[in-house]
C-alpha cells in the first residue's frame, strides 16, 4: 500500500503503534555502530596468520626487503594484483595501507604540477578564477557517494557537481554534457559495488567513460576501484576494465585506478594501489620519488606469504562473503518486514561492497538518523554521501552493517526501520495538517 | 706538508706514483657501493626479532589495531618517542615508513593551504613572482646538505639559498641577515650529526634560530632530527630540543620536527614521527586526516613490542654504534694513512650520524668520483650536497660508509684516497703549467 492511500485515522494509528514501539526499543539500551565500511573482529581474524612471522625477508629478485628502495612496490606483488587492478604489473605501483593517500597525493600533485596533457598546475585555475580569468577546477561526483572522496576536493578547493546514478553507474548523458566544459578536471568513480549505491558500472558505460569528449585534455576518471573482487555473491557479473577500454578509445590517459587490500587483508594495515598508463605510471613515481625511497616492502612480502597468489585471494574473499552476506540479509529482512505492507522507503541489495544505500521520504534522512541516535544506534550522518554534506532531498540514508556481529546487525536493522517508518509516518500525517 | 711546497719534479715523481699505485688498484677488479646512508645487512639483523610473530594486536587502551583509525597513532608509542623528539607525546603524530615523505606532505600543504601563521598558501608566491608582483618562496639550505630535501624544493618550485655550516650548525649571522626577506619561508636543518658535515648544533645556534627576527610570520624551520640517537661515541653531547626553546623564545610555531626509526629498526619499515606545537599538530592532523584514516598501526605495535621503552631503545642503538664506528675509523685511518705527509683534504670524524664529509681541493670533486667509479667504487655524485646539485666549489664528497663490510670499507677507503691524491696531485701540476 502507498502511504497516501491510509485514512487520517488509520494513519494515527500507526503513529501511536510505532510511537509504542519506539519508545519500548528504547527501553532497551543498546548501542549499535552502523557508521562505517569498518571489517568486523571476524573478518579480521580471517587474516591472523598475517600476525605470523614473515618466512623471509628475501624478495623473489633476491633484493633484501628490510632495506630502502623499490619504489614502485615489488614485482612479485603487482602481479597477484595486476587482474584486480586490470592493469599489467609493470603499469602499477604500490603504496602504503591507504589508497585514499593515493588519492589524496594525486591530486595535491595535479594542483601543484599539473598531470601529463595539463597545460598548467591545476591550482593555477583556482588563482585564475579568483581573478575572473577562468574556471576554478571542477569534479564530477556520481552521489549518492563516498564522503571522503568529496572532503579531499573540498580540502583541495575543487568544486564538485552531483550526478544522477542510473543502477548502471552515472547518467552517462549528463555526464557528456558537463565534460564540454573544460573547468571539469576529474570525474569520481567507485565501478564495482558503489559506495553507498552498490551499483556496478555496465560496460556501455565503461566504454562512454573511456571514449567521450572531454574538453579538458587533462581530464582524469579517479577509478577508484575499491571493492573490487568484494562481492556478496557467488557468481558476480565481470567488470569492465578501464585501461584497456581507455587506450582502445584512444585516450590511454584517462584514467588513474585505485585499489586497496583493506577489506582484504587487514583495515589498518593493507596495501595501496596505484595504475595507470605507462605516462601516467611515470608521473605518478616522479612526484611519488621525490616524496619516499619506497614502501614498506616487509608488508608487501606479507601479504605475499598469505594470500599466495589469485587463487588464495579469490579463496580468501569467500571467507570474508561467508561473514557479510548474512548480515546484508538481516538488514534487508527487517527492513522488509517492517515495510510489509507500507512502501516507505526504497532500499538496495548489493551483491558487493560494504553498503546498502535507502531513500526514505524526502526531508526526512535527517530525522531518521536522530530517531536513531536516541535509540543507541550510530548512523552515518545524513547528507554524508552527498558533496558538501548536503543531500539536496534530505532523503539517502547509507547503512554500513559490516562491522557488528550478526545479531547485533538483526536489532539495529530493527530500530533503524523503527526510526524510518515514524519518520516517514509524521512526515505524511504533517505534509496532511500543512495542506 | 703544504702541496705547493713540493719541487715539481717531486710532485711528478708523486703523480707517477700514485698512478702507478691506480692502475694496480683498478686490477684488482673491485665493486663497492659507499653511495648511500642505508644500514648493513647486520645491522638490519639485530632487529631480526621484528619479523618474527606480533604478540597482541591489541593497544595499550584496548584498541584493535588491526583496523581503521588512529590517524595521530598509538599513544605508547608517541610516549616511546617523545624524549627522542623532544615534545610530549600529545604533541606527536607517527607516520608510515619515511619521514621524507611527511617532510613532502608538510610543503605540499603549506603550498596549497599555507601553515598556521600564512596569510596565503606559499604557491600563491610563486604565481605572484611569475606577474613580479612578490618574491617566490625560498628555503635556507645549510650547504652541504641533504640531496632529498633540495629535491624536495626543486620539486615545488621553491627557491634554495646555500648557507655555510661553521661547525656548531649554520651561520647564524647570515642566517639572520637572510630571514629579513618575507620570501624566506623556511630552513632545512639536520641538528644532530648533521648529513654529511656531521656536525650538531651548538645550544647558542638553536637558541637563536628560536629566537631570531623572520620578516615572514609563516617562517617555519624543518627540524629534520634524522640522527636523533645516532650516536657513534660513548658520551655524546646533549643536543637542545628546539620545541621548548621556540616556544621560550615566543615563536612556539616556528619548528616542524621530523624523525623516524629507519636507521633504528629497519630502513624500508620503519616509523616516521611529525612533532610541533599544538597549533602545528592540529593543522597537520586537520591535512593528514584527509588524506587517510590512519597509519599502519600493526607495524607500531611492532616497533613497541621489539623497543620496549627509551633504554631498550638505546640499548638497541648500542649495537649500530658497536657495527659503525669500525667503518668510520677505517675510512679515517685509510685516509691518514694516505695523506700521512702532504695536506690533501679535510674531512669530518664525526660522533654519530651515517656520513663523512671531505672537502678536497677546490674544483677535484667531480674528478675524483669519476676515478673512483673507474675503480668500480660508487660515490655519491659531486655536486648532490649542495642545492641545485651545484657545488660552487666542486670541493665536497660524502662518503657513506654504512651498507659495506668493514674490510670493504677498508678497501674502498684505499682507493678513495688514492683518487683524491691522484686528482690532488695531478690538479696542482696542471695549475702550475697554467701559471
Amino acid at each position: 500500500m502507498q502511504l497516501h492511500e491510509l485514512e487520517l485515522s488509520a494513519l494515527e494509528q500507526r503513529i501511536h503503534a510505532a510511537q509504542a514501539d519506539y519508545e519500548a526499543f528504547r527501553a532497551r539500551g543498546l548501542k549499535r555502530d552502523m557508521t562505517r565500511g569498518k571489517p568486523s573482529v571476524e573478518q579480521l581474524d580471517l587474516a591472523a596468520a598475517m600476525l605470523g612471522p614473515l618466512e623471509s625477508h628475501v624478495t623473489a629478485s633476491g633484493e633484501d626487503a628490510r632495506n630502502y628502495g623499490g619504489l614502485q612496490g615489488l614485482p612479485e606483488v603487482r602481479a597477484l594484483v595486476s587482474g584486480m587492478l586490470g592493469a599489467p604489473p609493470e603499469q602499477i605501483a604500490v603504496g602504503e595501507n591507504s589508497s585514499l593517500a593515493l588519492m589524496h597525493d594525486c591530486i595535491a600533485w595535479a594542483m601543484l604540477h599539473g598531470v601529463p596533457g595539463s597545460a598548467r598546475p591545476w591550482s593555477r585555475d583556482i588563482v585564475a578564477a579568483e581573478a575572473g580569468s577562468a574556471d576554478a577546477p571542477i569534479f564530477l561526483c556520481p552521489s549518492p557517494g563516498y564522503d571522503r572522496h568529496f572532503a579531499l576536493c573540498e580540502g583541495f578547493g575543487i568544486r564538485m557537481i552531483p550526478v544522477p546514478l542510473t543502477g548502471d553507474g552515472p547518467d552517462m548523458n549528463v555526464v557528456e554534457d558537463l565534460v564540454k566544459d573544460p573547468a571539469v578536471k576529474g570525474m569520481w568513480c567507485v565501478p564495482r559495488y558503489a559506495n553507498p549505491s552498490g551499483e556496478t558500472y555496465a560496460p556501455r558505460t565503461i566504454q562512454r567513460l573511456a571514449a567521450m569528449q572531454t574538453a579538458a585534455p587533462d581530464f582524469r576518471l579517479f577509478w577508484d576501484n575499491a571493492y573490487a573482487v568484494h562481492h556478496l555473491v557467488a557468481d558476480p557479473e565481470p567488470l569492465v576494465d578501464i585501461l584497456p577500454a581507455c587506450a582502445e578509445a584512444g585516450n590511454p590517459d584517462r584514467a588513474f585506478v585505485f585499489a586497496s587490500t583493506s577489506k582484504i587483508t587487514l583495515a589498518g594495515a593493507g596495501l595501496s594501489f596505484f595504475a595507470g598508463s605507462e605516462r601516467n605510471l611515470q608521473w605518478y613515481l616522479t612526484c611519488a620519488g621525490r616524496r619516499t625511497i619506497g614502501p614498506d616492502k616487509l608488508n608487501q612480502l606479507r601479504h605475499l606469504q598469505f594470500l599466495r597468489d589469485e587463487a588464495g585471494l579469490r579463496h580468501h574473499m569467500d571467507g570474508h562473503r561467508a561473514i557479510l552476506a548474512p548480515k546484508f540479509a538481516a538488514v534487508d529482512e527487517a527492513l522488509r518486514k517492517r515495510f510489509d505492507d507500507l512502501t516507505v522507503a526504497h532500499w538496495t541489495r548489493p551483491e558487493g561492497g560494504y553498503f546498502i544505500s535507502l531513500d526514505a521520504r524526502p526531508g526526512t534522512a535527517r530525522r531518521i538518523v536522530a530517531l536513531a541516535g536516541e535509540l543507541g544506534i550510530a548512523l552515518t550522518p545524513a547528507g554524508a554521501t552527498w558533496p558538501y554534506g548536503s543531500d539536496p532531498k534530505d532523503s539517502n540514508l547509507r547503512l554500513a552493517p559490516s562491522f557488528p556481529p550478526l545479531e547485533e546487525v538483526r536489532s539495529a536493522s530493527e530500530g533503524i526501520a523503527l526510526c524510518i517508518l515514524l519518520a516517514t509516518l509524521e512526515a505524511e500525517r504533517d505534509s496532511r495538517v500543512n495542506r
